[in-house]
Parts: C-alpha cells; sequence; structure tokens
C-alpha cells in the first residue's frame, strides 16, 4: 500500500515547493495523474487551481468528471489524487458513484493515493475528525478505510483567533484539542492532528511523517507530539 | 411561539450579564428552567458549570438527565433550556430519546425555548449549518424546525488565526463564509451568521437580533449584514 496524506494549506510559494518535491519522490516516474474533485462543486475550475497553483507537481492532470465511468478510470489510473474541499460533499459523491471500493481495491493492489484535507479525510476510517460543515448528509460516515487511523487536517493548537480590523480577538468556539477530546469520548480510534503543509507517507507497513510536526490523540491518554520524520508505522499496526 | 437562540461565548462578565439580563426578560416570572445538558457528555458537570458561570440566570435549573421520563419532563416543563457542546451528540441524543416531536409540540403550545450554541443549531431545520465535529452520525441532520431558517452559531468573519507564542498566523482553511456559500450550493434556506454573544428573540411573527450584529447568507445573493435591534421577522415568513 503507497499512500501520501496531506494536511492541506499548500499556498505559500515555500509549501507548495515542498509539496511538489514530496509528491514528485513519491509518485516517480508516472505520466499522469487521476484528479479526483468531488469536494468542490465546480470541478473544471478545481482542476484549473490545480494547475495554477503547481500543485499537479509536473505531472499530467485528467479530472475523473470528465472520464464517462469514473469506476473504470480508476481501474485503469496510474495513480488517484484526491483533493480538498468538503469533505461531507466528497465522501457522498465517492458512496453515490460506487468508488469506495474501486478506490479501496486499486489500493490495496499497489495503485498510489495521495489525498489533501478532504482527500486526507476519506483515507480514514471514517470522515468523523473533519473539520467541515455537513452540507450534505452522505448515509454512513463510512470512508476508504486506508488506514486503520484518524487524521485530522489543518490541524492546530489552542484557540481561534479573528482578526477585526487591527487587533486579534479570542474566539470561543471549542479548541481543535477540545473537539477531538469529544471525539475520544464516543470512539476508539487514535486520532493524528497534522498541522497545514504536513504529510504523512505511508509504504507498505511503514508510516513517516512529513514536513511539520503533529500531534497524537488516544482515548483515555495524554495528547503526544512528533517531529518531522518520525516514523509513524506503529499506527498502521492497530 | 416564544424562542431565545443564542450564538454562544458568553464567557466574559460583560457578556454574561447581558445574557442574564436578556434571558430574564423572555422568560420572565418562571420558577424553573428544564436544562438539556445532552450536548455534552458529562450532563452533571455541565449543570454545575451553568450555575458557576451564572448562565441560569437565576432562575432553579432542572437537568433533564436526571429525570426518569425525558419526554413527560419536558411536557411539564416551565420552559426549555438546550446547552451548548456538540450538536451531533445532542441531536442525535434528542432523535433516540423521542425528544423531537415532544419539545416542537411544546414549543407549538407557547412553552418558551432558550438554546445556545448547539442548542441554537437544533432549533433550526437541520444541523447542517454547525461549526462542529461529527463525532457521533445522527440518521438525519433533521432537527426542531422551529425557525424556517438556519443559524450559524459563533459566526465571525475572515480567516483564523493561530496564535504561536506571541504572534498570529493565518491559518488556509475555509473561512466561515466560505463555508456557508458551499451550504448554498446544495441548500436554498437562509442562513443567519450569528457573532458570538449575539441572539435572537422570536415571539409569534416576530423576530429580532439582540446585542450583535448578525450577517444573512441566501443562496446566490451578496451577504447582508444586520445591525443589534434589527427586526429579522421578515425570516420567519419563508
Amino acid at each position: 500500500m503507497r499512500l501520501l496524506l496531506g494536511s492541506g494549506g499548500y499556498r505559500t510559494p515555500e509549501r507548495i515547493a515542498n509539496f511538489r518535491t514530496i509528491v514528485r519522490d513519491f509518485l516517480g516516474s508516472i505520466a499522469t495523474l487521476l484528479f479526483v474533485p468531488y469536494a468542490l462543486e465546480d470541478h473544471d475550475a478545481y482542476v484549473a487551481k490545480i494547475l495554477e497553483r503547481g500543485l499537479d507537481a509536473g505531472y499530467a492532470i485528467e479530472g475523473i468528471h470528465r472520464t464517462p465511468d469514473p469506476v473504470a478510470a480508476v481501474q485503469r489510473a496510474e495513480a488517484v489524487f484526491v483533493g480538498g474541499g468538503n469533505t461531507f460533499r466528497l465522501l457522498d459523491t465517492l458512496q453515490r458513484l460506487g468508488l469506495i471500493e474501486a478506490i479501496r481495491a486499486r489500493v490495496a493492489a499497489g495503485m498510489p493515493y495521495l489525498g489533501v484535507s478532504a482527500g486526507t479525510n476519506v483515507a480514514c476510517p471514517t470522515i468523523m475528525t473533519t473539520n467541515d460543515m455537513p452540507i450534505v448528509w452522505p448515509t454512513s460516515p463510512r470512508a476508504l478505510h486506508l488506514v486503520p487511523f484518524q487524521i485530522n487536517p489543518h490541524y492546530f493548537e489552542g484557540q481561534t483567533h479573528v482578526k477585526v480590523g487591527e487587533t486579534f480577538h479570542e474566539h470561543f468556539g471549542e479548541t481543535r484539542d477540545e473537539r477531538l477530546k469529544e471525539f475520544h469520548e464516543r470512539n476508539d480510534v487514535p486520532v493524528l492532528g497534522l498541522w497545514e503543509a504536513g504529510m504523512v507517507r505511508v509504504e507498505g507497513a511503514m508510516a513517516r511523517l512529513l514536513g511539520t510536526p503533529a500531534r497524537l490523540f488516544r482515548r483515555g491518554q495524554p495528547a503526544e507530539d512528533f517531529e518531522p520524520g518520525s516514523d509513524l508505522s506503529f499506527l498502521l499496526d492497530q
């Protein structure tokens, strides 16, 4: 199994350059990435944005929404790239098009999977650690389950702050740590909080953290911080 | 119908004092508030926190979780106060205990309803404009539908900022406005973005904004800002 799961937030020139390097190292000499834009509403605009920002990493991009048979497109893809946006919309579309089983089967057979943000959420057992708004309601939260743990993308520590004019005000909604603690009041699966621009690379039984630190949350245990480069293979062994 | 729907964020002394004044003006001379703590996991601790923060507004608080028959407790309540926390957990519990219909019937008959944050989300047609994490999965997003529009609690404008040491960093997750635009890519119901500490008071066919500004989002239209005190009765007439 070969996975590259990114947190998102690849918006600065430095982050985009790092993203391209890591993606090229991961995908190697393939020609075409099958891009899955279903997390956003305007699929063609999403493909254009990927190219404009350089997140194609130099590969040809084929939008799955332009293919007559999305399941067949997955079955013949060299690699799949599932982009970010709204995770509920993405999962709902994957479920309705029969792509959950199609992608799982190809990944099990060795096809590389690149996910960013919502594309990382759906690689987990469920989408129950997404930060997104439930603008649509999939019949089930069960997702691709390519890894046996959850990733919380766009992770950050502490309170949100809101900029009003030139001053910053504290916002009193739950912190991310509080939200993940609430997840563990009802669920047992470990959750890796992945800072923006971070990635997790999985190769068979090995997993490594790239680019940023990450914080691991487990039910009933104190959170644990990991440095970039850390071996996270133990998370595959749930 | 009598409703007082708060955004949340009643954490500063000034905000708490305003909350108490508005709640007392709304509820008048009743004795006891039936408090619904299901949005948090520890119900007794939640009741204690309400008292400690003064959010009881001087009324006796009866925790619905301590009553042998929650539906009967709603049927005999003078007024209901549904607290904040995780909206998915709250709705799931209301659905499982048969409280959706029980609360709807009493509110239709004139019982005052006070909601804060998640308690405001569930007063809407669905919980599809919550900011919370889907830590449990209700069978349906349909909620109490006491008003015909959505409220997005804890609303704020612009990017999230994260404090690292003494400096603020921009976070690249979707802004609230982007999230609500995405809601309207799939749904038609208007959404009122209610800043923290704000409230909407509904009396029959009249609705008024109290305490803070709010921003109204409608499908295919530019957002519209309202000042505290604005008449929002038109939102009841969908």
